[in-house]
């Protein structure tokens, strides 16, 4: 992904198509708490780069003193090895179709990798040079790994993984995702301890059979930004804080202060009579994944404006409701949608910024005093 | 998109990480079928290749003889045209924010350009290449484009763009999207037929202001499959036809053996108690894009093997049941799931081709006697 600075210069007339506008103040903050709130801890800070896969806003983490990332595939190592990140786990269950990939990388960084099953862990074998295995624990949320209760199959898992002669079993991993469905504040703060306590149980009846004590890596935006403190774990991975999206925000882990990435998007219709306007942002760049709004509906991404200090959200009704491959269409009050004229740039916080930080490639930073001449919802 | 070829090389297992499998022969006869029936029709064949953004693809198309084609914006003309396609159009309502970019274009390229207001007729006469214009008509769908039925704004625009002296209005031009809502093929040819006879009705109104006779322009892949032949058009734009997916199957405007893309995955995790396998597959390589089941439950691909002359599907059982970004969870009956091992490749139906064809970046072409070796649903 390639970031523009945004300061002194009139960015916004440079904009012509799709692109990520990340407020740099916003994302150092989100850094900065999660990052506290670790150190406070003591526990490893292991940011999940799938979020932003960016060495741009990867040299941030760096700058404030992050060393330990997670990434999600055998690519996503690559391209933050090559930029000189030592210490990398990839949080995604080993792909025995990559080894040659995976050992090289093992070769010039410290790799972790993520097993929940003899097959892999056979295959592993093969890779010679030094990993950092990690366990992968289901807890609940039923995606992958072994069910945290289910000893029998940890045993027999670990006891493949000790014919590896290169790699030494360093945790148990899990991710709560099922923290994304709880309905509130306290259901989702339910879910990490009851995560933590299983991830514990299962660390204290491995401890007989793995020989030296073992790790506790967890590690998901919504849990780790609600509890205070980090009890019973070594590692927190979460990935999406550094941008926080609408997402988060109907989850209440986060606030419109928060909100760090908007897409700007070219507005190429606009349509009073049905109180709606069409920009140039379909689901080639939002993505379809949505929020509802109060009545249910599915939203994939609401309108915001820029202040001289941050942005702001527009209310809850002015919002992206409807996504093709290239157009979004843009529902609003008639007086919002009376202001817009094609050639605006609508600012639009999307419902998961991972997926649009993803799709749109090109970004803009902004930045010192990039604010003032900084106001895209007017005409340009 | 870089694809290579599958013949004579062991392709599968060159395979690490999701990859687009393309069947040539069956592109190659989706293609010539719709071809030929604009031709025997008497209409010219621009097709939308925003399915498949891909140089290889539109060279097979050019093979056929194809040379005007459909892009949905400035930057995918742009890669086409650096291509050697001569006749673009973008169907896709006009970007004033790009009018630098879209002269560059027009300078070399014969261009078209879609407006369905004021304010990008005004602006359009900054761009001093002459370009095609095309006034957008909404006939039903209600995205963009100016509501068939308002002759007073369709004057208007008509007006305004007779100010540009460097363009010609061509034409009118809808994408019939509700299409895409119907519930039988009864319906989608209804649409059609209203459709046709809605633009039709704009012409014949213009035909006192615009002084020339105006070119009818289509195109959506399920009505275009549907009907037998295109009367009342100048012009057809269908694009998913050319993989077509499973959203096309439920319409029931293909055959499972017009199919004509899948994703293979690599398979890492298999879950026999829950009946379930994981997939490196999730939505930042599917999308979220989704069919129903007979349950009304979201499917997001369904699980196809090779066969020795085509692919063809499992059950409707065997299927992409849910999506994290990077994770894909295949849903099936035991029987299938004891038979699935980690890395194994699973072959993948999307339900929007255009989607996964967009966001996969490397394929693999089936072509000549790549078939015999090809088994990527076994252990490889």
């Amino acid at each position: 992904m390639t970031y523009r600075e945004a300061a002194g210069t009139d960015v916004w007339a440079t904009v012509v198509r799709p692109t990520l506008v990340v407020d740099k103040a916003k994302v150092t903050n989100n850094i900065r708490r999660m990052m506290q709130k670790a150190g406070n801890s003591g526990v490893r800070f292991r940011p999940h780069f799938k979020t932003h896969t960016s060495l741009a806003i990867g040299a941030w983490f760096r700058e404030l003193g992050v060393t330990t990332i997670t990434v999600s595939s055998v690519e996503m190592a690559r391209l933050f090895a090559s930029d000189g990140w030592q210490d990398i786990t990839i949080a995604f269950p080993l792909n025995i179709r990559a080894l040659a990939e995976i050992e090289q990388l093992a070769e010039s960084v410290r790799l972790g990798l993520l097993v929940d099953s003899i097959d892999s862990a056979v295959a592993l074998a093969s890779v010679r040079a030094a990993c950092d295995v990690w366990i992968d624990v289901d807890v609940g949320y039923g995606r992958t790994g072994i069910p945290w209760n289910d000893r029998p199959a940890f045993v027999r898992v670990l006891r493949a993984l000790s014919r590896s002669r290169h790699h030494s079993v360093r945790g148990v991993l899990t991710h709560a995702g099922h923290a994304y469905l709880a309905r509130s504040l306290a259901a989702i703060e339910e879910i990490h301890h009851q995560s933590v306590e299983r991830m514990n149980a299962v660390r204290a009846s491995l401890l007989a059979v793995s020989g030296s004590d073992l790790e506790v890596s967890v590690g998901d935006t919504p849990t780790c930004s609600v509890v205070l403190r980090f009890n019973g774990v070594d590692e927190v991975r979460p990935g999406n804080f550094v941008f926080y999206d609408l997402q988060q925000l109907a989850l209440g882990v986060c606030t419109v202060s928060d909100l760090a990435l908007a897409v700007a998007c070219p507005v190429v219709g606009v349509y009073p009579s049905r109180k709606q306007a069409v920009v140039q942002g379909g689901s080639i760049h939002l993505s379809r994944d949505s929020v509802q709004d109060r009545n249910g509906v599915p939203v994939y991404g609401r309108l915001a404006f820029l202040t001289e200090q941050a942005w702001d959200l527009l209310p809850e009704d002015c919002a992206i409701t409807s996504l093709s491959q290239e157009h979004g269409v843009i529902s609003a009050p008639a007086q919002v949608v009376n202001q817009v004229r094609i050639g605006d740039l609508a600012l639009i916080i999307p419902a998961h910024a991972c997926m649009a930080a993803n799709l749109v490639r090109e970004g803009v930073v902004l930045a010192g005093g990039s604010r003032s001449q900084a106001l895209p919802h007017t005409h340009s």
